[in-house]
């Protein structure tokens, strides 16, 4: 049997966590590096996922009366400049164009590293009255932001995401709209990707450049470490002053407008990669795995095997299900390897000791778990099964989030924690100043991940400074 | 009744047609100028047409076996570089990052004008064997193109589009799958836009850089010029040579393997609006337009015209009509030039003498034809009318396009036909020479067009050189 691909072995994830991760990146083909340093290739299957997560979370924007657009690539130098605060965070990272058709340009365009300047230059040309309002827009692109050092999926210097922009009438309505869209995002995280979030506020250190508040959510990976998994953005009318945004309102007076902005990329697919993968591979959520159903025929030379698998894969397929038959010349346990490492969620192997029992052996991607399933009943078992992987992967990143999240009295406990568990959360209360969090940073070697929406009362006192203290931060390793 | 918002008049196109089709653009609310020259902004409702048109490419794009991917935005210049036709056609216009993070890039980068550098790059890490072909890949993003001028969708410095990229173990199958992709954007036009295409080769001179091939397909416009809508193009093994992609074919020798690309535009939005709209502005094709019935209520104070109004929304929709009711403060007669400027196909009136009576007026976009439709009829009639809207607006284009296509025998007869209609296609045998094609564009002001499959005997000449013919090709005044 001719064989001129190989699945090849990846590290261990106790071994080497970073390796283990670019391994399943490359192995599972999701992506391969370009020659530019730090812009990564969506291959097809990298990007199939992010096509699943795409449709999920575009549902739920035009469910929620958004609408998308798209704006410009480029920014004028004088555009980014308008808001001060927006400006000082992103100038540093921004890339240039200087030259366009052999000709240096009269002023330098960047490359946008978010639009919220583009958003606002738009608005301030189009919105008269407060029947316009609100303003509910959404735009698919990438972005660039021009880090030193990257990581696929996790620190692309180009990444893909979407970013919501909302203009309303008042701070109220402006609020809710930042809280419902992270909670959009959670419900992707937990009801699709099969990861438990964290929701909470940003401290005023952490907060997005140029908003008065930034919400986010956090999800813990298999070794610790804290993923910031989307962001919402609340600004006030900080922009829409900068920008000369105004509206007549309902009294017919000049006003400006509050201001939202939302974000996730597909930095989640690393996160999905770190919550469920294992030292087979990806392991993948079936409601957003491209693939969720592998039919494996065994000696499909055998009479009968080849179309009954296909008679399957057309079951499987008029039942909505994402499936493939594999009837490559590979050996059968070739196929279970390479779609292990892909992640599939379930494997139908079907043989000619099958056919004769009128059933097939199904093979769970997650717990490894064996069933085998009477052909007459696949139609409900099959779904039933995926149903089951799905809440059983959230189950067990659950178990693992809370195995990981601790709470301390004192900067040495949040250390002896963190160190003995090479991560984790730690809750500890807080005064609120930022002195004290870099202090945090300093001795602990964590960073504040949110202030969660969830609070408890651990105690009357900062661990740092041990003035009184009447909020619960969670602390951790970030990527 | 409050009023912030007019309907203002847009300069009729027989006054000045290019006036109209920019006016269309912005009354119609698809697009904005942004502070980039050249770079526009698509609002929502223009964004949506494209979305729709996303939505029927991508699903033939996948029936046909084609798979998404993502490549990076940046193309480093020696990469651009490597094959010298490509690079020729393309380093005018490109725009260059010089810049990143602050620091002086060691080697440019230039944003995407076309991706067929990037795709072969990764390629050339890929491909192993006979097996992995074809490659069949797809991507939707923008490019740059720095051109001097710009017009809303015709010709933009960044626009959106997808380009389809393939690899094939042979030319046979490649140039098949030039051919094929031809076919899914004359489908896209034909049956999902409403525009008759003439489906030809381009000539040596017109076709893409670093090409052997072109194919295109090119529409009639309402002032008799042409718009080319999209282009596929078979590109042989040139690149594979120049980028050092090889696979082990079955015989396991080294080859290279042969490729294509081909790509369409948001462009093709300006050739709906060109091909169908009037001098109140947009026409949409029912399968194309965001809202295929717009439910205006008439006196919707009165009791019960809202409720009936919110019903038969309700009715459309479970019907999976994209449809809206307009419930706003404004007259009727301003909603019904609203909607018209947008485009939409069907309007239904409903005011209190249709709920006595048990009907609604069916008012159609691209004739004005007014129906009175019984309730009870809604769910067939409404269908039926959209489809009548579909097909009446194709056979006007199709009538447009005849109406406006000629043969001639000379160069003055050539000229003569352009001028007295101010456009046209005009078909003449040809030599095959570039010489003639220059001298037919500076004698009769055309440019070739196409070289279209169904050929016809119009004589044995060339009517610039006088030499023997045996091609017939489309001249006219392209967009």
């Amino acid at each position: 049997m001719a064989k001129d691909k190989k699945v090849e072995q990846i590290t261990d994830m106790e071994e080497d966590f970073a390796k283990w991760y670019t391994d399943v990146c490359r192995k599972a083909e999701l992506i391969d590096y370009s020659s530019v340093k730090g812009m990564f290739i969506l291959r097809p299957y990298g990007y199939a996922i992010w096509e699943n997560i795409q449709r999920e979370l575009d549902r739920m924007f035009k469910e929620g009366g958004h609408e998308n657009v798209s704006m410009p690539l480029l920014i004028p130098e004088s555009l980014l400049q308008k808001e001060k605060d927006h400006v000082k965070g992103f100038a540093p990272e921004c890339a240039w164009v200087t030259i366009g058709g052999s000709e240096e340009l009269e002023e330098r365009l960047c490359v946008r590293p978010t639009s919220e300047t583009l958003f606002c230059e738009h608005w301030s040309h189009i919105l008269r009255s407060w029947r316009d309002l609100p303003l509910l827009y959404n735009q698919w692109c990438s972005v660039l932001r021009w880090e030193k050092s990257s990581r696929p999926f996790l620190r692309h210097r180009e990444f893909l995401w979407q970013e919501g922009h909302t203009l309303h009438a008042d701070a109220e309505e402006a609020i809710a709209e930042t809280e419902q869209q992270l909670e959009v995002y959670a419900k992707l995280c937990e009801e699709f990707l099969a990861m438990p979030v964290t929701r909470g506020l940003k401290t005023e250190k952490e907060k997005f450049a140029g908003a008065e508040r930034t919400y986010a959510i956090e999800c813990m990976m298999h070794d610790g470490k804290a993923l910031q998994s989307g962001t919402s953005h609340y600004f006030g009318d900080g922009f829409a002053k900068a920008f000369d945004i105004t509206f007549s309102d309902k009294n017919n007076t000049l006003a400006h407008p509050h201001q939202t902005s939302w974000g996730l990329s597909t930095r989640t697919i690393g996160g999905i990669i770190m919550t469920h993968g294992d030292n087979n591979g990806l392991v993948l959520p079936p409601k957003i795995a491209p693939i969720q159903v592998i039919v494996v025929p065994i000696a499909q030379h055998k009479e009968g095997v080849s179309e009954k698998a296909l008679e399957l894969l057309k079951l499987l397929k008029s039942l909505g299900i994402r499936a493939k038959a594999d009837f490559s010349d590979q050996s059968p346990g070739w196929k279970f390897a390479e779609h292990e490492m892909k992640g599939v969620p379930l494997r139908l192997e079907l043989g000619p000791k099958d056919l004769e029992s009128g059933a097939c052996v199904a093979v769970r991607r997650d717990t490894g778990e064996k069933t085998v399933i009477k052909l007459e009943e696949l139609e409900s078992a099959v779904p039933e099964l995926l149903e089951k992987v799905q809440n059983a992967m959230y189950n067990k990143a659950l178990a693992n989030l809370n195995a990981n999240t601790f709470s301390a009295q004192t900067v040495e406990d949040v250390a002896q924690l963190v160190s003995s568990h090479g991560g984790g959360f730690v809750k500890t209360m807080w005064c609120g100043s930022e002195e004290c969090e870099i202090a945090m940073k300093e001795r602990a070697g964590v960073t504040s991940r949110v202030i969660p929406f969830d609070q408890e009362n651990l105690g009357e006192t900062c661990p740092v400074c041990g003035k009184s203290a009447d909020k619960m931060v969670i602390w951790g390793v970030a990527y």
